[in-house]
C-alpha cells in the first residue's frame, strides 16, 4: 500500500501521505487500493481541503517521524 | 504521547488525531508534548483547517485501521 500511495502522494510519516491530487487520480488510487486492502479490517481516511489557502501545516520537532494531529 | 493527545483530540488511527481545538489549548498540548518528545527524532505534524466547511473527510474500508491520506 505504501508503494501505491507514494505513486500519487508525498509520504510524510508512518501511514500518512499528503499532496495535491485531482478527483480522477484520487479515484484511480482508491480503486487500486481497494484491490490490495482488506476492507473489513483496513481503512483509508482522506482529509480533503478544498483550497490550500484554508489549510495550514505546522511541524514540531523533526520533519519525518511519528505523530500527526488534524484540526 | 498517545495518552496526552487523547486528552485534547480524538484518536482516529495509528498516530493520527483529529478534532476542534482552540489555539490556547493547542499551545498547551504542544508545551506538554515537547516535555515528553525527543525533538531531534520525534515530530508532530499539525494540519489546520480554518473552517470545517472547507474540509471534507472520506473513509474507505473500516473506520479504525491503518492508512491515511491528506490532500
Amino acid at each position: 500500500m505504501l508503494k501505491l500511495c507514494r505513486k500519487y502522494l508525498n509520504w510524510i510519516q508512518n501511514s500518512v501521505f499528503e499532496g495535491e491530487i485531482s478527483e480522477v487520480r484520487l479515484h484511480e488510487l482508491l480503486i487500486s487500493a481497494k484491490k490490495i486492502m482488506k476492507e473489513e479490517s483496513d481503512s483509508i481516511i482522506i482529509f480533503k481541503g478544498r483550497d490550500i489557502r484554508w489549510t495550514e501545516k505546522q511541524i514540531v520537532g523533526r520533519e519525518r517521524s511519528n505523530i500527526d494531529i488534524f484540526l
